[in-house]
């Protein structure tokens, strides 16, 4: 069987692995004060060209939102986000766990948009009775999002101004944020992100690491204490300097944006096979993951040797989700171009 | 310089690394529910004897606890912990992030015992406001301890009879469970420390792994919908295999016993070596751990080549500690032993 | 001005005034274990036929909503609740400040109904990922609803056959419990919420107390340590008896009922005025909340006399709500019935 | 028999049972918007000299603790007190259960002094470590204390400048303060503790209310949407008129400071009888508390007649307390007198 199922089904990039292999033995401060960790701040900040951002390595992204999302809102404020989110859909409630409430918004193609916005907060505080409801805090997004779709630099821009307008935070969930920089179809850059945002993050599991997840904080508001609200959340890896080195290798050399460069470019390829055989694709993903509408009998066929996700219903047919990675092989997707081709 | 300040401060044992490499291209599921997960939990309930017994992975001390602890108790309760146990000092509070009190008892060489736990239980319930304070729920203990001591296997049965008698749930921190397992003080087995607890874990991360801990659930009233509490604290592992291939190393052949035995063979050495020079040491740690009582000068003499952590005051002196772990090599302890004898 | 905002615009039914002033010197006991609260929470359990239930005198609806479903879920559990009920909508994410997702399904007429928790919870549990989400531990309505409406019989029978086949509590928020009981459109007796649900609550505060909501406990898991909730909750009343005393008051000679009876009765004269006049009503009540739909001419001639609430648009028009209760006085009836018919 | 036990056994003061007799078919906005809340807060405001400030009704010592905690800390911080502080002691843990570690230091006669908190801060801020534990965000103290002791204005000072100095917050739960400024021993005014703290509350249940307290917010970096924190709490009370006619009527021609004056004044009557006949006091207690230590004998004597409350051991013999209130009888007194005399 292939898999062309998730992101994260296999291990690492090899140079990652190497780089653990090569630093076993080295004697390391603990809790990510260790200059592997302190290396990797440095190459981040300079990648994003934000010398005043605070980096902070965390092991997994739901893991990221909990912290970031819990330290940023007051008691009684709530995250915006849409339904799709991955906060409101896939988190067994941690946000709420922390005590705040996910506020969801309906999603068009996976994404909310700035007077959707505009006008949940104004109808709050318009309100006479505003504070017998869930005050808006921050907006929640993920860039790409969970359909794999992109926001433009206009539609980041415009939330931008409208949380501003408010006094609330932005924040860009990125845990495939290297998927959606790789795009052809995205027109922003990583500077950009860090510039239209209070805190976003940069995934490193579902992008060619073992694990980690880079949280950047632009805002001066949200720095503060920071180390405290991860060792709280029981997220300040003893051994620190894992993440550090991974990080440190992702972004050496720019190898992160390869990685995902060529993920894309093969997901891509995975589309056109589809459209070429005239099998419509839900949503408009140019990420790495692609979601065909298939027949029964086409998921019959190619459930032979692929392994893929079921996503969900689309009248008779059935929306599957394939996805490529760091470590989708060449010989593998050609396998599958060719099952496609023969549907 | 020669760093003998922690038991974390490499990456990991060798076989695990090599495991991590040899694995590396395998796809797997995710979250845990891959084969080498699955047969690292099978080793484990087979060294322990219990078959009967959960097995969850998760990446850290303070996580482990943190959901261990909010899943046993109801939202009144609190948890009895020697006033030097982890939870009590060391986590930010992140047990009472979740809700519970750690209700604080004073401790002897770390530890507290039988009889404390009781009148507090019956003070508790004896008042005629009982319902005014935290209910006791839990005892918490570390073994070996925090201070590196280790409690009987009667002063265990003890705690065993008090906790079943009023209801509390006994969890043991095992952070370190290797190093007590090893000692020649030790009497107790891991089948024991099962029989004897409703949950322990069995640390990785400070016993050879690059991160990791086996939390084994014994109680059945412990067991139901433990995923959901994992998933929900940001802790369930995307590459989950992560975990198991790590713990199916160190339980393949007895590892973990065998990297812990080792040092603390060396730590007891350094320990000889102190005490041969006349040098008293704090508490009776017969563990990976050692705590000499040092002078400003021996202080002064040891920092020039060696790393170790100043760990508290007595008197004029100075607590420091020496720890030793699987990454100690030969060569450098007896750099440190010669140092000791010419103090 | 004649106010029909709400129902809770005055004091207390005059003999509530009369015994709290009668009672003023005695000397009791604090927290809820006078002689007065032990009398009332007998007349309670006597009058819904449950020699068994647990009865608990708490301030208001929101706190005692939070206490009730935050003592009966775990963790990772959430309350399933029509979008417009009242912990959904209007209580400032008190449910989520205890750690719980409100799971909101949307409403007809004010009510969700059995299929729709039977849908969501088998999609719940037939999920391969179910524990990435947040699971249902209970359902929340309100009876009458927010909008009003009542559930009938075999609706709640529907309800409660759901709930225990999946393993969810049923909780009724009865905050204008009285005014159901007493609407001619009701099928169901006090008895029959009693065995029908695992809690619920008979609201004092809107049915003329001053204070005050019985929370009545049927479900023998969730009645353990129920003080303690309270008391961490910040809601054990340390002069107790203020509650024992009203509810006392409410259940001697059916007093609760006797009030109820004739608010809802003077509702549903406004609504006749209304209907005879042909001005269409927004859903359905029956009980002591009126929802006219008007023109911006016939609001503008209201509130020269009358305050009301404004609940929301539809189309061009603006609904409105008029509510009734104890302190409904039969004068100021007819001024609004006289202007009614003259609009 | 006749009740010393404690300070809220019966219901109120008579000034105030009249008012809302004579109030009760007023008809007014809901959660505290009436013009009796908004006369009320005036009245205090003015009263402590201080225009600025917010002052909020809530209906218990334990709710207004918690809400006005948790409103001030961030996630990881905790709140220093001394360890028989009813936060510490009395609560069911109710600011852990926000989330916050009550960081307990041993008391001197119930009391904390400025030293005290300068050395935790400091060691805390010292320690390389300190993220790995809670970070004290807040002073919280009593006046009187649970002892009935009374901190002088250069203690006061001291905790003020202490706090200011590490940017901690100082609160002051006053849920007796009228027995502390009525006392002959007291050197502050209440103009005095409201410039000296950031938060204060000023007790009306156990001073002549029904319920209720006056919570009084200085620092303006606390006042910002704190009706939210109310209600998320369920503390916002529906018919909130109900406590602004308490505090109206308490703060009327000093009605408060009378009530209490005679309290005091009664209370330490009751210390002379102690002290002539030659019976030791526990403590320093010159408010409405006394605290007799009493032999096994002359308990037996006096529990014939009066009720107190047994409040610990000192050695052979037993400390008691003995309340007064506003509702204190001049002839109970008497006869209380009389027995101690004979005793």
């Amino acid at each position: 069987m292939i898999y062309f199922q998730c992101d994260y089904a296999e291990g690492a990039d090899a140079h990652i692995l190497s780089r653990l292999v090569e630093t076993n033995m080295e004697q390391s401060e603990g809790y990510g004060l260790d200059k592997h960790s302190i290396r990797a701040k440095e190459l981040i900040k300079k990648r994003i060209g934000r010398k005043d951002a605070d980096v902070h390595f965390l092991v997994g992204g739901t893991e990221t939102n909990r912290i970031a999302i819990s330290a940023a809102l007051r008691p009684y404020q709530g995250v915006l986000s849409p339904d799709t989110g991955h906060i409101a859909a896939h988190e067994t409630g941690a946000i709420e766990s922390t005590g705040h409430k996910v506020l969801a918004l309906p999603n068009t193609d996976g994404k909310i948009s700035a007077p959707q916005v505009r006008e949940y907060v104004m109808e709050h505080y318009e309100s006479p009775t505003a504070e017998h409801t869930v005050q808006p805090g921050m907006v929640y997004i993920s860039f790409p999002t969970e359909s794999g779709t992109l926001y433009s630099k206009e539609e980041l821009k415009a939330l931008r101004d409208v949380t501003k307008e408010h006094g609330l935070y932005l924040y860009i969930d990125g845990a495939r944020l290297g998927y959606a920089l790789a795009s052809l179809k995205c027109d922003v850059t990583i500077e950009e992100i860090a510039d239209l945002s209070d805190m976003f993050y940069i995934g490193g599991t579902k992008c060619g690491a073992l694990f980690g997840e880079a949280l950047v904080i632009l805002n001066d508001n949200l720095k503060k204490d920071f180390r405290y609200m991860i060792k709280q959340n029981g997220a300040l890896l003893a051994k620190g300097r894992m993440l550090g080195i991974q990080f440190e290798t992702l972004f050496e050399d720019d190898r992160y944006f390869k990685i995902t460069e060529s993920a894309v470019e093969k997901a891509l390829r995975i589309r056109s096979a589809f459209e070429k055989k005239g099998i419509e694709l839900w949503g408009t993903s140019y990420t790495n993951q692609q979601f065909p509408i298939l027949t029964d009998e086409q998921i019959r066929k190619l459930e032979k040797d692929f392994v893929f996700e079921v996503w969900g219903k689309a009248g008779e047919k059935t929306i599957v989700r394939f996805c490529t990675s760091w470590a989708t092989e060449e010989e593998n997707l050609k396998v599958l171009l060719t099952a496609i081709e023969n549907l």
